[in-house]
């Protein structure tokens, strides 16, 4: 006899998600976490890092606010207001997920588990037994080999969310998300930023374009990056740090912040020892996230592929289904959202241009751009960018990539067209809101149906 | 013979839309304009509005950069200065606009038309001839009976837009959208600001919820409105007016600010003449926009329905789709996307709980309403408010309704889920993008399909 329907090791994203929606499926459920619940998105990752940039977006907007004819003074960041304030919404809302955790009568066990059977999972000395184990525990921030993050003057995200003062002068290493939306807000902040990345151009997982819209509008707001560079090494110095890249060129900064990316929670818990396949630390998974292990499932940032809160959300409540025998349909990952949300922000579902052109050949695809220049509310925010779509010639739109001020609001929208596989002309002959950012979603479709409005065809 | 296939008289939303799309389908086209292309909506609407109630969100951003750990002074509001911000972003729409005219192969003509034949306008003398002639002049801002607008101390919104100072107080009469509109500005900017509104509540044409939450926040901001309250005579005073509601009660103030709504610009130019059937000055047309007479059609604000730039855009296109024969789809009024941009914003789609349940019968209706309290980002802004769903019982959601900080940007989304009426299950099973605010659209949806993630079912 099992303790309970379903064990759930780890309380993040993916965990609790999965907790919740198997409980409401009458299912008995036991949720493990030995440190928060809400994991890294909640304490450490999503959320902490966005109240940061909003409070870069204010400090802008008073640093800027003569162009549109208020007449504000920006006097200086306060690290502590911005943290307590960070804090604040942290704290609200892991409040409200406690809540939530409470009313769905989850069996919440504090400590630090490890599988000691296929379902069964050990916490502090007690054997916790499921029907079903389902894998949660999430990721943590990587380095690169020989570099030693000590979390003062080489430092991960989540020391850099602590931070008690703003740093003079900070280099980035990485280019991805976490680099560039710490180089964003510090930037705001004051912070001279140089961004070191070994690829070619920032966010690099997004279209092309994207990147070479996200590097101008970097470039002119006077954030400093060397693509192209791979990292040699670090000296400490009295002051901060030297930093020394590809072709002997040195850095000086106060810090360096190691944003390389996140690798995943699965090593001295028990899952080789288990049997559980795994992949240079990932475990895992076919399309209905069973792992190899009958009975034993995982979700979220240790199973290969995007890490995000919100594709562990839906993993989590994939596999409650699953178990729960609702028989879901498989989540589509390129039908995920991805939002950065850097100054400009940064967001695309589906493929990019040249991913299309792979999966369908280059002739077969079309693309349209359309430039933020044409779009009203855009002018008054005064941002640049564009809205591009990416069709498959009389086929439906496979990719929508967008660069500019808010657009991470646009992707809802967005996600809806890829994943109903809309035509252009499905969206085109829809009246969108005027003067909206949204509206450059319906102009470029518009345009890639053939029927251009405000745009130059 | 004819001197066009199609002419158009009136070169806004409408007009200019309708131009666009005829010639693009290899139409000849005149289009005729009195004053500048792009009518209300460009020059003394949608878009300087909106640029002033952006220039209001940066003011309220400094005075309020405490609370985000920023520290920034609001010192004033400089009106010279948002006024050349305004009209930049208004030239340089207008520029693109003529450049699309331009390049579209339209001939412009600029005057005074008035339709003399069925088919003909005449302009200056001049008699242009068109197979077909669509009507689209458009509207200006109206009054009520005995409340004479002077431009000086009882103004309406063109001239409040042109404003060289920040008024210390105004009365606004109207609850509407340009009412709440202005007064949110103003309020922004240190006017001290009174709505006064005959009906029951501010923007009434809303689902109930949405006035109950706006008129929570504008007290919160210590934006005064009197509902209920018929205007009943101004007053002209040394120091601006003196206004008397029902009831008896004086407010006074620098200014009062007419903004009762739009009436159809249709008197004296030849409609009635010709035996254009018309209704309390609106002229009437069938879904295919057509009026009574042969070959003339009507688009725009002179139709009766909403008053919407972008429901001109779409009629335009329409009408032009019409006689290029191409027989498009008639437009489903109540999908066409509403917002109002007011701090906290508006937005709506579809039908509102009380219309469906007229609709469908109040058994055959189910509404969620997700509180913004749950929602990461929604908090991150530390803005209140909600995602309202009006969903039919085992069917699709027909109504939208939100409120909040930039929700109106929600409304992409929405509108898409309305006009193709999906069911709560088809949006709840997609990812949204985590934390954004238009993932309190994907969790209302969730709570709706029985699925509540972070939402008290």
């Amino acid at each position: 006899m099992s303790d309970y329907d379903v064990v759930i090791l780890g309380g993040g994203s993916g965990g609790y998600a999965c907790a919740l929606r198997a409980s409401q499926l009458g299912l008995s459920v036991a949720l493990i976490e030995k440190d928060k619940v809400g994991g890294t998105c909640l304490h450490r990752g999503c959320i902490p890092t966005k109240a940061l940039l909003h409070a870069a977006e204010v400090a802008d907007s008073a640093r800027e606010s003569e162009q549109f004819g208020v007449i504000a003074e920006l006097a200086g960041i306060d690290m502590n207001g911005v943290n307590s304030y960070k804090d604040g919404v942290v704290d609200k809302l892991y409040k409200g997920l406690q809540g939530l955790i409470k009313a769905a009568k989850v069996d919440y066990i504090e400590g630090t588990g490890k599988l000691v059977a296929p379902t069964t999972v050990e916490v502090d000395g007690r054997r916790v037994t499921g029907k079903n184990v389902v894998l949660a525990t999430g990721s943590y921030s990587k380095t690169i080999p020989g570099l030693d993050v000590d979390g003062v003057k080489v430092i991960a995200s989540e020391h850099a969310l602590r931070l008690d003062r703003v740093p003079k002068s900070a280099v980035i290493l990485g280019g991805g998300v976490i680099g560039v939306e710490f180089a964003s807000a510090w930037h705001s902040f004051g912070t001279e930023v140089t961004i070191v990345e070994a690829l070619p151009r920032l966010v690099a997982a997004e279209d092309a374009d994207c990147s070479k819209q996200v590097e101008r509008t970097f470039r002119k707001r006077g954030i400093k990056f060397k693509t192209g560079k791979p990292f040699e090494s670090v000296k400490h110095t009295d002051a901060g740090v030297t930093v020394t890249i590809a072709g002997g060129e040195t850095i000086e900064a106060e810090l360096l912040l190691v944003a390389v990316g996140r690798g995943p929670v699965t090593q001295g818990i028990g899952y080789e020892e288990q049997g559980v396949a795994m992949d240079r630390g990932f475990v895992l998974t076919d399309e209905r996230l069973r792992t190899n292990v009958a009975g034993v499932f995982a979700v979220g940032d240790i199973v290969p592929g995007m890490q995000l809160a919100h594709r562990g959300f839906a993993q989590g409540i994939f596999v409650a289904e699953e178990i729960g025998g609702l028989n879901p349909k498989p989540i589509d990952e390129a039908g995920i959202p991805r939002v950065t949300y850097c100054e400009p922000e940064v967001a695309s579902v589906g493929l990019t241009e040249e991913k299309a052109k792979e999966q369908y050949g280059a002739d077969k695809i079309k693309t349209y751009n359309y430039n933020l220049g044409g779009n009203g509310k855009s002018q008054i925010l005064k941002t640049q960018g564009f809205v591009k779509l990416v069709g498959v010639v009389d086929g439906p739109v496979v990719g929508v990539h967008m660069v500019g001020s808010r657009v991470g609001e646009l992707i809802g929208e967005a996600q809806l067209i890829y994943n109903w596989e809309a035509f252009p002309s499905d969206v085109a002959q829809l009246v969108h809101m005027h003067p909206t950012q949204n509206e450059a979603l319906g102009e470029a479709h518009l345009a890639l149906a053939g029927k251009p409005l405000h745009a130059h065809a």
